[in-house]
C-alpha cells in the first residue's frame, strides 16, 4: 500500500497562506510579491475545482484508489490512493502523487527516495472510481523493501480443498532500504 | 469496478445448510446423501481457515481490493474486491470469484456473459492488503462495455495549472454489451 509513504508534501495552498501573512499597506514590491505568491495557488485553485476532477466518483472519504503500472513492461508496480489535490498535483507535476491514509497527508513518491514516478498516461475506469497511472519509474524500484514492484509475494498452494499454501516472495531486493532511505 | 457484476453465486456454506434441513432417523441411503452434501461444505470449511489467508489484511469491511492483470500482454483489465469467501473459491475453482459491494453477494466473474479468468497467478503486495490477480481473460473482454480493459477512458489535457481536461475514450468496444447480456 504505502511503497516509500515516508514524505510529507506542503498542500497546494500553502503559497496563498503564506501570502495573507503580509499586513499593513503594501508597497510596490511588496505588491509583486504578494502576487507572485498568490498566483501558484491561485493556479491550483482552477485545477482542483476542474471539470474533469468531478469526474472522479471520490469514495466517502473523498479518495480512490490507484494502480501504479510500469510504461513498456507494463508491470503492476503498486497500489495506493489518491485525494482530489493528489490528483490535481499529479497532472500538474506530471509525477505521482498520493494521498497517505496512515499519516493523512500528501505523498510525493520518491521525495525521499529517489524514486520518483513520472506520469506517463493517466485512466480512469469504466465506473469512474479507480485510476490507472502509466508510470516511468525511477530507479527501477516502487517498493519500500528495494524490489522493483510491491507484488513479491506469490500463492503456491495445491489449489485443492486442502487449506494448504502460502505465499512466497519471488521478486529479488534491488537495494537495500537501509540505503535508500538514509 | 464492477465489470459484469450480475451474477448471484453460492455461498460455500449453502451445501452445509441444506443438509441440516433433514430430520429424524436417518436411513442408510439418507446418511449417505447427507454425507456428500455436507463433504464439499466441509472442505470448504478448512480453506476458509488456512493460514495463508490470516496473512491478508482484510480491511474493516472485510475486503481485500484486487487488481485483475491479462497473462502475456500484462494489460490491467479490471479492479474489484474480495472477501475472505471470494479468495478461496477463487483459489479453488482456479476461476475468479469476487465479492460485488454494491450487491452485496459473491460474484463469480463471468458466469453470465461467459467471460471468464483463469488465474494464472495470485499476488499479494508488501503490506498484505492488496492481491494482484494474473489470468486468462475469456472472449478478451474484461468489461461490462464491452472492451477488453475496464481501463479505456484517457486523460487529455494540458497538464499545466489552467485546469483544462477531460477523459477521453480511447479503446474500441469489441463486443456489444446487449448480445453479451441476453
Amino acid at each position: 500500500m504505502k511503497a516509500d509513504d515516508k514524505v510529507v508534501t506542503k498542500t497546494v495552498t500553502s503559497a496563498a497562506a503564506g501570502a495573507k501573512t503580509a499586513k499593513g499597506p503594501a508597497k510596490a514590491s511588496d505588491k509583486a510579491a504578494i502576487k507572485s505568491a498568490v498566483k501558484p495557488a491561485a493556479k491550483a485553485h482552477a485545477v482542483i475545482n476542474a471539470k474533469w476532477l468531478n469526474k472522479v466518483k471520490w469514495d466517502e472519504h473523498g479518495l480512490v484508489p490507484v494502480i501504479a503500472q510500469e510504461a513498456g513492461s507494463n508491470d503492476v508496480l503498486m497500489f495506493a490512493w489518491m485525494n482530489r489535490e493528489a490528483l490535481a498535483k499529479t497532472v500538474e507535476s506530471g509525477e505521482a502523487v498520493y494521498w497517505s491514509r496512515s499519516r493523512k497527508k500528501l505523498w510525493h513518491k520518491g521525495e525521499e527516495s529517489g524514486h520518483v514516478q513520472k506520469v506517463q498516461e493517466i485512466r480512469l475506469d469504466c465506473d469512474e472510481d479507480v485510476i490507472l497511472l502509466k508510470v516511468t519509474q525511477d530507479g527501477g524500484i516502487a517498493c519500500h523493501t528495494g524490489r522493483h514492484s510491491c507484488f513479491f509475494q506469490k500463492f503456491e498452494g495445491k489449489g485443492d480443498a486442502s487449506g494448504e499454501g502460502d505465499w512466497i516472495s519471488v521478486e529479488p531486493v534491488l537495494k537495500d532500504p537501509e540505503t535508500i532511505y538514509k
